[in-house]
């Protein structure tokens, strides 16, 4: 259980995501051997994708490594509580654990809204652990949103 | 309002789809203006890839070829009711309006099970028209699913 050095990772991540002007946020896709099969920060601007979202990029990428559609007994650490798109893909991956950072209560769907784990629907449900590394994972955001609304001005001064 | 062809180009996408053993489920964003912006079936085989479903591969299609996150005023012919995840991406894309063909108890997130759209955290909710072409988008998925069971034979025999 490493989950700290995993999570300093997907922290790592998501500054670097920052510094690209992307929300921070980073993921990592650890093997059950504890092997770091792939690693991934927010790059929906980059990539003009809607979908590259952290955990969406880290999943496909272990996936596309391991040469397989499922990522059994694999465990995800993610800065953010995943939104519904990526609780769909961890579902369908069927990842074993999910570590998060900062809860979500705007855009979450997994211990808010959708609660896609919540379902009938989600054929899979894996352990989650939620507030690991919090307060970094969400000082990167209000940092980042901070400066953000700074440059832009008062908009509705 | 053209849906009966742009749905037909789904069906066509999910009978490709079939034809190479993936899910028959099929997908096309057609633009405010009418073009064909992005079409493409299931894939999650061919490519090891859990997110590679038909709706998630045209937005992103569509978003590339625009260069951009967003595709509003975009429409999304499907034919079958988006997961969970798929409906995270559409509310993400902007997407104005979802036909879709059958309907999806099982793993549908969109009229069942997480209904993505149906929270406040989904920040867009797309106008949705379900039962679009049904009879033929279901009868894709029964054929193959018949056809699958077929050659595993029966394995509780």
């Amino acid at each position: 259980m490493v989950f700290t050095s995993h999570m300093e990772l997907a922290l790592e991540e998501a500054r670097l995501a920052a510094a690209c002007g992307e929300v921070p946020v980073g993921a990592v896709v650890v093997s059950p051997a504890g092997e770091v099969l792939a690693k991934a920060g927010n790059r929906t601007r980059e990539l003009n994708d809607p979908s590259a979202h952290a955990e969406m990029l880290a999943v496909r990428e272990a996936c596309a490594r391991l040469e397989t559609e499922r990522l059994t007994g694999c465990d995800l650490y993610v800065t953010l509580e995943p939104c519904a798109m990526c609780a769909g893909v961890i579902a369908a991956a069927r990842i074993a654990r999910v570590y998060y950072g900062a809860s979500d209560p705007k855009s979450g769907g997994t211990a808010h809204g959708a609660r896609v784990f919540s379902h009938p629907q989600a054929h899979h449900m894996p352990e989650i652990y939620d507030g690991i590394d919090a307060k970094a994972c969400e000082a990167l955001l209000t940092e980042f949103f901070t400066a953000r609304r700074r440059l832009s001005g008062h908009s509705d001064a």
